[in-house]
């Protein structure tokens, strides 16, 4: 049986206290909305519909972007969860399978747990996602009778022996699509919100002579994010699980919890992070690769043996191969940095290709912009780059050839050749002595006015 | 009823192992000292006086440079609190209002609370504020009569009884200024240490047929700092609070626990803080301003829509107007940066003013210290300032006008010009091959000698 | 009596996941067979023997680095532990006093506790240090009787009786050389691993009527390393000890739990250490320094008076006097600056010396490598070295000299001389607009076309 996703995502998220909708905040680079998905995709799902509200074209350009064979309803009225999913029906008239709802502000169910819930379809009409949290507070309570779920009832309207139970309603709900679809068009609003709760359709099974099941999981997988501190609270959530990863993956992590990670970090096996670094998307770092304190990479790659930093920045596009080295306040984006080239030292590589072996001085800027189009710079294999040369792009500096400090080349350098571009140095005997001497008087007789 | 402020302020300090008094160690870039302040300032008090014993100027120097209107008086002996307090006598004689004491180095007493003890004066002579810790220890106990504090009883003197309760002593004490000052002159300091103790003050106004109550607190209010660990815990507690308030006000902070606040920060809704930022007096950041990972800012301003770091490090009079980039390994000092200007690499601009959309190459430095005097260098409108260009303070460059990359600029540039300063380049057929041959060469040389 | 140390690291960790053998992993900078082995060392062992078995010749060459005068002897087979404490026995030979024996992945334990070990010698013929973990899961039990150990019994072969005791086995070992040898050659391996166990010797003992006792120590002195995430606690144990040690010897740490030392970092009493500050090895910074935050100090010395960072780097070979002020993106490596020098921004010194006094324009650069060869640049007394001043070494700046900003100093300065090397700026009136608004005017034509 093939299971669609149902991805609830119209709600405002007013006590996040922003102008962006909550589902788009982002957890290790990615929105909520993008963890959510992407469980959905890990679990197999052939079709996921995400139901927008709030901020619609926002969440719709998203969702697209995500995964662009998603569809995207618009709820447009926010009349509660039940109203939510059945914007979705339309979607999926012709879907003959399960469908699971999930909520993009709780976006950690890991597939395991959906798996599980598809599994448990076998035995019920209806599977609802349970946990037991440490303290249940005022969840709604799962009342079990035997294997089967007999009701869920909302906190306020338990009794004191109902909510001494343990098992808490997630809200996440597995059914028959058409089944979900049916039975939620009987959910009616008499309640004090005058919303459709999704939870009812349980009751409205039940009184069908169908049958209910729970499945649980973790308490942290339902951890849902209504705040800022609850949006710093899932990244932290994140952040450990990925760092406890790594290491069993045998990464070394002297300080794992100064490491950040995206949601879409590879590392290698022996690789060492070292405290204080930020990953930014799209990296990937391969093994015995050292990556050292208060480095910051995004969308590059990092070969065996490169050592990168500390304090390397490193850009999109940047890809270091075997053995390079990139060391402090260098910054690297959209280059090639062919095996065992060296930028140590102070210095800005854009738009560019660095050969092998090449060891490039510090203070060396490629100027790749020069206000409106961006230039490429090519340097060859073995060539030595004198510290502080400016390299106007585009150009190239031929393999073995070298520039000499303080130049600025504008034309290409051939193989092999020096290309010098400063002036002479002169030296002016006593005039430093003089000029400090006249500018000291001038600040004592400041002084004395 | 006003209420006087009696900060205490004159301890040493030995355990901190210091060379400087306790009171001014610093939490978030204050003075313990300066905490204390506030909290009377917050309440609302016209009149603070501080009694300084230990570097007794230094701490006088420290109290007038944060509130010039505070008094000091010096405890030359340090004979005990009541010693202490008694030395605030004559700075208060002519105050009709109540006094509350407060310790320098238990600075986080709110000002609430401070406010509860000012109403329950209503009901008693004397108030004394107590808390009650998870581990009472060695405190002193508040033993209570129904409403009333009966008596104050150290920990070494208390029954078995007595250390069963859990009520303690946080030594901050109201009472009428002259009623507290009347008591104090019968305190007596017949104890082992030979010490005049405030606490005793509540035994005599009860021998006066006088009523003494009690205000509660929670125990983080009255962490007292004796040691560099509890320094550290202290500053710990603040960051915590500060940043739960960032969070609560609408501002991202990817990992609270890696961004440093100072006492006096200010960031707006829907601003994202990433991971390792630190924070030194003196910054506001405006709502939807991004501070990337890595930036350190002290004493500057930070607009709308500006995008800051990594790794930029902003100095007192930056100030960054809308839209600004300021990116790595940037520095900006007492400089003003106008609208969608930027500054994205390794560049130092200080004591400058950058013109709207102007464009700053990566290396560009303002020559603005001659040895001996400050200039400043004024760069218009649109301006592009190639890559390692060095601007000799004073100096101007116009509106629309460019620097040619590697240009020392040491006069104005109209606007519209071009400023050009530096060699033509010349490329020496074979002279790299041929140096570096001839250096590898003397290398072998070398290891076969 | 004298005691040696039989350290046994001949241990693949397999659970590590890595190429490199476990004891070779690093906690604070040093191996975790420098740990085991200081500690032998400050209990002033006279000798110890390292058994070494996965990659012997590296474990070999890393002890004999660490302390040239230990024993290395080679563990062929891997048949247990009483089988490599045997592999020590011709090295002993002729040791008449007691032997210790360590575990190089355990290797926390303290100097103090060997030392009761040693201690209690006097009373037993075997010593066994013994824990009382918090959970004792699955350790062998240590049973008593009345003071003496009675067996070591493992955790699989206990009674529900023997599994209640707290008192863990630690499997370090104390007796005297020539007994602990003797006792070792009856052990046997008629086990289900086959394995020859060093446990079983207080049996061996016993049975010979010789009395064994138990030291006991805290159970963190026994955290074992077998993952990379017990290596990431190892370390965090080792930072936890450093902090607090830092904290108590009057260094103010704004945020400990951002700092990381070295096993060997050295700060001085009223030394203050900003947030995200990281120590490699061979660091001393004196009494009142200031290390601000972000910065990364291996292999230097840093004076009292000295302001550091932030973002300052420094390498092996930095030598900050005192008052020197080292400032933000600023890298010093093998360079001695004399007293009140300053380096304040954007600058490379490497294989230097900068006189006191000095100033060092921002973007200034030691270009001290020429592709082979490193060379010297020697800066006098009160020099001022202008921004973006390349100094090629080998070269020296006189006393009082100063240098043109954006000069390349090629040769030698005299004292009290100014030295220039760059072109004198031309404006080209109209040119930049000129070349602007072409450049536009060919992006309009690219979105046309």
């Amino acid at each position: 049986m093939q299971t669609a996703l149902i991805i609830l995502a119209a709600g405002q998220g007013t006590r996040m206290q922003s102008d962006r909708v909550k589902v788009l905040h982002e957890v290790a680079h990615a929105p909520l909305l993008a963890h959510a998905m992407a469980a959905g995709r890990a679990l197999g799902s052939p079709r996921s519909v995400v139901v927008a509200g709030h901020q619609a074209e926002a969440v719709r350009a998203a969702a697209l972007e995500i995964d662009p064979d998603t569809e995207v309803v618009e709820q447009t009225e926010q009349l509660g969860t039940a109203h939510a999913v059945a914007q979705a029906a339309p979607a999926l008239r012709d879907f003959g399978g399960d469908a699971i709802v999930l909520y993009a502000d709780t976006p950690f169910v890991r597939p395991e747990t959906l798996a599980a819930m598809a599994e448990a379809r076998k035995d019920h009409a209806v599977v609802v996602l349970g946990f037991e949290p440490a303290d249940p507070a005022r969840y709604g309570r799962l009342v079990m009778q035997g294997d089967d779920l007999d009701r869920i009832v909302e906190f306020k309207d338990a009794t004191e022996q109902e909510r001494a139970i343990g098992l808490c309603n997630s809200g996440v709900i597995a059914a028959k699509a058409e089944l979900l679809f049916e039975l939620i068009s009987e959910v009616g609003n008499d309640n004090a919100a005058q919303e459709y709760y999704l939870t009812d359709i349980v009751a409205l099974a039940r009184a069908r002579g169908l049958s209910a099941g729970v499945v649980t999981c973790d308490e942290s997988e339902t951890l849902g994010v209504n705040s800022r501190a609850d949006l710093a609270r899932a990244e932290a959530a994140f952040q450990a699980r990925a760092r406890d990863a790594a290491l069993a993956g045998g990464v070394t992590l002297t300080a794992p919890e100064t490491v950040f990670f995206a949601h879409d970090t590879v590392i290698g096996r022996d690789a060492v992070i070292e405290p204080n670094v930020v990953f930014g998307p799209g990296v990937t770092v391969e093994s015995g690769a050292i990556i050292r304190a208060f480095s910051h990479l995004e969308g590059c790659h990092v070969s065996r043996g490169a050592v990168v930093g500390p304090y390397a920045r490193l850009r999109p596009g940047a890809e270091l191969s075997e053995d390079v080295r990139v060391g402090n306040f260098v910054e690297i984006k959209n280059a090639q940095i062919a095996e065992g080239a060296k930028v140590n030292h102070l210095t800005y590589i854009g738009d560019a290709g660095v050969g092998p072996r090449a060891n490039i001085g510090a203070g060396t800027v490629t100027c790749n912009y020069d206000g409106v189009f961006k230039h490429r710079t090519e340097i060859g294999a073995d060539a030595f780059i004198g510290s502080d040369t400016m390299l106007v792009a585009p150009v190239t500096v031929g393999a073995g050839a070298m520039t000499a400090s303080g130049s600025v080349i504008t034309g290409d350098v051939p193989d092999g050749a020096l290309a010098l571009g400063r002036a002479r140095q002169q030296n002016k005997p006593g005039l430093a002595e003089k000029l400090m001497g006249r500018l000291r008087a001038q600040k004592e007789q400041q002084k004395r006015d």
